[in-house]
């Protein structure tokens, strides 16, 4: 099989990739620092890495995609371990009776859009630029891979100690609950492998270059900030110049962190964060479960899933991730609508905010927010 | 592979061995009533079955142990699946890379020591007279098979549906967590699949003959019942004269049930039951996690898990499971010595009361009852 070869990925390229996954990843996805870490060390390694455009792989490849599974927090103390990632990528082989022919991230934001490159040049397997969120979610059956007729089984979870279970399951959201509660019991931090998808169904349900578009969120906001213009100004232009998927960013408050709770349980990271204006005249809160999921302002939602929600540090327009939130950070809430795959009614029926338990609809961006003016 | 037979079951046979495994599950192992349908459905299709001696498994046989998982309560209501445990065999058949020669009991206790039965002929394979109990316990490593040197992985658990989990851990205790998050996910009712080993070391490591013996104690108690004798009594003299496994047993109390808890949580089903004496006196207090663990008298320990402690329904002498215990009803309180295997140190370890968190060491039936005179 001939992979055709997209972006190209050397040292340099890791910060500004670094931090358009952490805008991507609407908070979640894990700490895209330890990713960092990961990459840096695989590059070191094996040098610059290419990226696959997804056009370029063949009908009958077989995809298998992966990610860290469990809680955001529990990362920060526990490395990812890339063994764990190679001997889940070799149950669902086994499981399959075949090869595995190239390497897709479950979603393009955090950690889990940088661990799998590294995996990918381990197996010396192409790393297809793509993933199945365009964002980060925290549950296996959100993601366009499972919503437009992927099967989530055969996955492999897999511990530091290489424990492995694997999963067969013909519903997405029943086999996500097994890899769940085999992720908890792992302590809520292990890595999984899961939709082995032929190259053809791969290529028409994938979100299509979400890692070379975080590398180049990344290049807009450090030019920017190279410029003293304001980060976050940078990137809503640049969304909604992209000429083949234009999008709307805005920037929704400015403030200051007054409460947060962080709850671990049932491999989630769920809480919430409260921030008041700079003024002290408005409120805004935001809700996660890995990922933020809603954002209102003085009581009326802002921003809601799955448009990408993600906190800035003020200063520095840095993403900061759901589990390093904390009392006193001077941070921007900012939004992007989510990819159009996320945003049809079959996704909103699994993406959507009725499907996190919310007692509303989905309203784009734009919409949501004159409602809350 | 030639497997030389031993005690024939037929239709007639179903209720003594009912009985006998019942008597043997220190109260767990799930309904044998329920156990006993599936049989006799089995029996009915089938014809009679013949049980295989355990010496006569050959040495390079692969021998595979089944049986449910989870909270007895939830079988009650859930009937066990044959399909489930047939798609566990085939799964550990996957993983082993080679078909099964027999299948043999996890436990002898309750409706476990039933299923497996049911299974073998559905499969035409070999049934085991043999277990890796002796009895029931609530944990995967609490089984001769796991205590001697066998391996509880590659295990399968797959619930009504069909959807399945294997698992594969170097560690007995890690890999039963795996299985027990995963049953408890599945709505705390599963069937397993577990320990595939060769026949030389099942033969080595198991517990033998628990099914035929669970039939003639069967036979023991409804002669007894049939001579107007106290089948409690029978049974005592039964396991006392037995030449090749002489075992000490013992009505503890006759009283009447004043309160039973039942929790049904994490896979398990935990609880106590309190009992008062018939004269008023005494009281008599059981605590339990899906088997009966520790009978105090009046506070003090009167017999202590491995050692068997099953729950008989004063009238008729037909034991109680734990999930079926009531308030008033009226019960004798009957021990018997666990076998040999389970009481060395090595065993006493992982089955003996500290292993379930109790501040006491292991003491055999007829001390722990002196020291409570």
């Amino acid at each position: 099989m001939l992979f055709n070869r997209g972006m190209k990925l050397d040292a340099p390229d890791l910060k500004p990739l670094v931090f358009g996954t952490a805008v991507l990843a609407s908070g979640g996805g894990g700490d895209p620092y330890v990713g960092e870490l990961v990459m840096r060390q695989s590059i070191n390694k094996f040098g610059p890495v290419r990226l696959t455009d997804p056009s370029r792989v063949s009908d009958r490849a077989l995809v298998v995609t992966v990610g860290a599974i469990g809680a955001p927090t529990v990362f920060l103390e526990r490395f990812p371990s890339v063994d764990a990632m190679i001997c889940a990528v070799a149950s669902v082989e086994k499981a399959m009776g075949r090869k595995v022919d190239a390497i897709a991230p479950v979603e393009a934001g955090g950690m889990n859009a940088l661990l799998p490159i590294a995996l990918a040049q381990r197996l010396n397997l192409p790393i297809i630029d793509a993933d199945g969120m365009g964002r980060a979610f925290p549950e296996g059956q959100m993601m366009t891979y499972g919503i437009y007729g992927g099967r989530l089984s055969p996955a492999a979870v897999v511990d530091d100690d290489l424990n492995l279970v694997v999963i067969d399951c013909d519903d997405n959201k029943r086999a996500e609950e097994l890899c769940r509660s085999t992720a908890a019991a792992m302590g809520n931090g292990a890595m999984s492998a899961c939709y082995p998808m032929r190259g053809k169904l791969f290529k028409s349900i994938c979100i299509r270059n979400t890692l070379s578009l975080a590398k180049e969120i990344g290049d807009v906001a450090f030019r920017a900030n190279e410029k003293k213009r304001d980060a976050g100004e940078a990137m809503i232009e640049f969304f909604a110049s992209r000429p083949k998927d234009p999008r709307r960013a805005r920037t929704l408050f400015n403030g200051k962190i007054e409460d947060v709770r962080h709850d671990v349980g049932g491999a989630f990271l769920r809480g919430h964060v409260k921030l008041q204006s700079n003024d002290g005249a408005a409120t805004c809160d935001i809700e996660f479960r890995n990922e933020n999921l809603i954002a209102r302002i003085d009581g009326r939602a802002v921003a809601l899933t799955p448009d990408i929600i993600t906190v800035l540090e003020q200063e520095t327009g840095v993403p900061i991730t759901t589990e390093n939130l904390r009392y006193g950070q001077r941070v921007s809430v900012f939004a992007i609508e989510a990819p159009p795959l996320l945003r049809t009614p079959q996704a909103l029926a699994v993406v959507g905010p009725r499907a996190f338990g919310y007692d509303c609809d989905y309203k784009p961006l734009g919409v949501a927010q004159t409602t809350a003016a």
